[in-house]
């Protein structure tokens, strides 16, 4: 038996595949309705920066997932609330997508086009990047910007399509040329699940992370003192292991988790 | 007294300012032709991957420089010299502007589209940077191409502008996202002074290096077995501190140079 008062789900690989945009439905439903009966806090933790957390939310509802504002957790929003906490209201220069730039405002940030008037500099994926996106943010980290990189995911590959430049890839361009590390606030950052923890008022050994994956699930959810939860799908490609004690719970399929949970 | 069969000066901050597009003179016209009029054989060494030879040789020529094809080696002669060495002729995938593409053409290569055709991928200066281009270099790298940066300069700085993305921060982020390290050709890299050595046939010990770089400069050219010559002008902004016996001589002025070699 596991039980907590909240659970946090990695979303990809674990609710639906990888790719958001096309994704193929793995489950899911069942565990969300259980844990909402049992008065369970939720959160949904996904590294990705292309949606902000309303476009998140639209489309977990459109697959099916009854969630609210409130527990959808994209590393958009942790890196708008990280920011609040640092700055309150940042100018804040976006490379990244819409649903980035969204999230950021939508937090009461203003996004800046020119580099002398940001505060921050924020690093997402960003399917548009160029020559000069690239040098406005080096001179901004340059002179001193808060350099917050939404994740640092090196491999990033779109099924049927191959690897595309990771949000990675640019964090490490402007790292390299700087000399300054990003500070990283997307899973596995530990930053992610300390915004969630904090969001709910719950300590982390009275929390559980889900996901399928050991590096970015299970160790920084572990290293903070939360739960395990292991979701072993078979269609992984990659056989995974991991050091004893890791894990609480193994499981092949997210909606057995109902069945672990005490009334 | 300091004397070499093959006297090879760094060009930028030696000869000339640091941009080659308007540079100030600072001087070299006087050695140059001394060397010639001893015999001497002479090469001029950059980095930068903006201009084909034949480009470098006409910009120095306008600024008043007598110099031939064959005493001009910016990094992306290096480059196409080396993937001739290691391929024949290769097809590679250029990451960089016309003159790097023009170079690696001149040298019987075939510059490739689609990276499913690169053997190679050659990584330069390119103010044209776009997530395609990224993108392409990774899947090409990650499927075994030879992955070859023309330089891994981390700062470039465009005078009354600041700084601009580096071919080091591209160079980075494919190295970031593949895992894999690129084979850097141009100075400070040791490629690039054997390919000069092993051009005019010089052994190292009968060669010497002149520049105003400690780093990027003496510090390679002595690992080899180079003699070093350091024009340590006033009007550089930092200043530099080297190892005892590292460098063989300082001037001021690289003119100077002409006294302390033998007739």
């Amino acid at each position: 038996m596991i039980d907590a008062s909240l659970f946090a789900f990695d979303v990809h690989g674990v609710f639906i595949t990888r790719i958001l945009d096309d994704p193929e439905v793995l489950g899911g439903h069942a565990v969300l309705e259980a844990l909402k009966r049992m008065g369970r806090k939720i959160a949904l933790i996904a590294s990705g920066s292309n949606w902000s957390t309303k476009e998140y939310m639209e489309r977990m509802r459109a697959l099916g997932y009854l969630v609210d504002y409130d527990e959808v957790w994209p590393a958009a929003r942790v890196a708008a609330i990280h920011l609040r906490r640092i700055f309150g209201k940042a100018h804040v220069l976006v490379l990244g997508e819409r649903g980035l730039a969204e999230e950021i405002e939508a937090h009461g940030h203003v996004v800046v086009e020119d580099w002398r008037d940001a505060e921050a500099v924020a690093v997402g994926h960003d399917r548009g990047i160029t020559f000069d996106k690239v040098t406005k943010a080096v001179r901004a980290v340059h002179a001193g910007a808060y350099f917050l990189a939404v994740n640092k995911v090196r491999w990033y590959y779109m099924p049927g399509e191959g690897p595309i430049m990771s949000p990675g890839a640019i964090v490490a361009a402007i790292e390299y040329q700087t000399r300054r590390e990003a500070v990283v606030v997307g899973k596995p950052s530990p930053i992610h699940f300390i915004e969630v923890l904090s969001h709910f008022g719950v300590m982390p050994q009275d929390a559980v992370m889900v996901g399928d994956d050991v590096e970015a699930d299970m160790m920084p959810a572990r290293s903070l003192g939360m739960k395990t939860v292991l979701i072993n799908f078979e269609k992984r490609g990659d056989k995974q292991s991991w050091p004893r004690g890791l894990v609480d719970l193994v499981l092949n399929h997210v909606d057995e988790l109902a069945k672990f949970i005490k009334g």
